[in-house]
């Protein structure tokens, strides 16, 4: 029997869900819970039973795994323990440093109603995490480096769009490639920010604003740009629609170690994403985790798990014997 | 308590372990078991006991877990299900086609002992065949490319040498450039053998030989040459000495995939590993999984494990509170 998915939110990441849903043919989606009134919600899956996220508990029989699609902000540290109450759940929470405190909340919840949860799925946190605890697992002796890009990043969007005369804009973080280089080289370079990553802003004034202050606003504004070497474009309304509609992302883990009774010899370890559709590919990761979920849970399982504490073979379809025969 | 890690084997991989050994702190080298004769070997760190492999089993109550440093063609098929009677082991079985049967007999020499064990562990089989599994897990509509080298194949090394009038040489497997970057580009290329790698080749001929003759013979070799484009170079034992003694390697492994309603977006997930000393590494790898190894043992696990079934925070020192907040 398929495994029954539900998905509680329907933005980027819930539609990218329902997208690797159909791509795995041992899921269905069994529902989809929203905020809104469900009325006004169409899932592209013919047949889905739209309900409202509030009576979500009383679908709970329907419901293998329940992949909770919100935001890291203000959504994920609320929803994700109540609904652990009732579903095992999967989420992809994204604030590093809020991690520790939002497993401990999950792992209660989900062990008191004895189910699985599972946090921070995704690439980064996720993929990415598990390739920098691995690598450094292997090479004791070494350096880890994280450049992300090209790809939008969509706080740094969001920041531009607040300037005031500023009708849209959106921003790619773009790697430093003679900094990418050195680390591939095995020098071991000590990066400042600014030798990591540039920043490239596409905006859309409003009709009559001061370009040059824009800019100046967005060169130096602190946190988000005024420790990188920024570039700002002026673009039509119709040429940003037209060129950066899409949400590409990705990025590259790296780490360099040192082996050798005299630490002589040099290993570099890449991780590299290239992303066309960063939610798009969150969700497949998710959809692959989904499935080591259901499988947990049927094992008896309780408690909140994350990318580093699934052996690998629950991640794909295939029995452990296909996967020896045709994939080690 | 450390880890107390015994090593069956001292060619280039036993002596990589040893190195490995050192770096980590958790793990320490009780004991070395040797063919030859113990008394003619002397370990780098001081005051190992070296014992003849033979008697290995006396010695069970003083090692975690036995690491088989042994070839995969003739020792590991014999050593690893005889071992696994007496100890938790641990092996770098390479022979891919032969890896369901290998695991069969050393799965029931370890369940019937009461023991854990592993094999083909370090990076292919091992980190690749691990990375080819969750790419595909994760975007099952896709395709997966292996590159290998730049680096020694040891086996067309071995080939080289058995030509008449060759006194030495040293064969490079080198990927294509240009076939990398059209997989790279989404391109899904269909690739040929000859598209995917060159092969370069450093020989010295013996005094006189027919270096004509020995090239022809080199690059008409079927299985092992016919099918590449190979190169190659004459040249002095001193050179051969002076330039070509390392073992380095490397490959990359690609899946290229699909996600979207109407697969309009492509992912290239890259893991590419480039590697100064390829025993060393495959160590290194081995250490980490030794610690897997060593704590299922405690926890009661028995039977044959391979990458797949491995958690992956079993392979660090760090608690899963420390992993989870410095590395998710």
């Amino acid at each position: 029997m398929a495994i029954r998915v539900g998905i509680l939110g329907y933005g980027n990441l819930g539609r990218g869900m329902e997208a690797a849903i159909r791509q795995n043919p041992d899921m269905e989606l069994a529902a989809l819970f929203t905020r809104r009134d469900p009325a006004t919600v169409q899932t592209k899956t013919q047949g889905v039973p739209v309900y409202s996220a509030q009576d979500a508990a009383a679908h709970k029989d329907e419901i293998d795994v329940l992949v909770i699609c919100g935001g890291s902000a203000t959504d994920l540290p609320v929803q994700t323990p109540e609904y652990a109450k009732y579903f095992n759940v999967i989420d992809s929470f994204d604030t590093h440093a809020r991690i520790p405190e939002h497993f401990a909340n999950v792992d209660k919840a989900a062990k008191e109603s004895g189910h699985v949860a599972m946090i921070s799925v995704g690439w980064d946190p996720g993929l990415f995490s598990l390739n920098r605890m691995m690598a450094g697992a292997i090479l004791p002796e070494g350096k880890d480096y994280t450049f992300w890009g090209k790809g939008v990043s969509q706080g740094h969007s969001d920041a531009i769009r607040r300037i005031e005369g500023v009708k849209d804009g959106k921003q790619y973080t773009i790697p430093v490639d003679a900094a990418l280089q050195a680390v591939r080289n095995g020098e071991n370079p000590e990066l400042t920010t600014r030798e990591k990553h540039t920043r490239e802003c596409f905006v859309v004034a409003e009709e009559g604003a001061d370009k040059a202050k824009i800019e100046e606003e967005i060169k130096t504004m602190p946190n988000y740009f005024a420790d990188y070497d920024t570039t700002v474009h002026f673009i039509s309304e119709e040429e940003l629609k037209r060129d950066h509609s899409g949400i590409p992302h990705g990025g590259v883990v790296l780490r360099s170690g040192k082996t050798g009774f005299d630490k002589e010899n040099t290993h570099i370890i890449e991780y590299s994403l290239k992303l066309d559709s960063n939610p798009e590919f969150t969700s497949s990761v998710i959809a692959a985790y989904t499935r080591a979920i259901a499988r947990l849970a049927k094992e008896g399982a309780t408690g909140c798990k994350t990318v580093f504490d699934i052996a690998p073979a629950y991640l794909s379809p295939l029995s452990g014997e296909e996967l020896r025969k045709s994939l080690l």
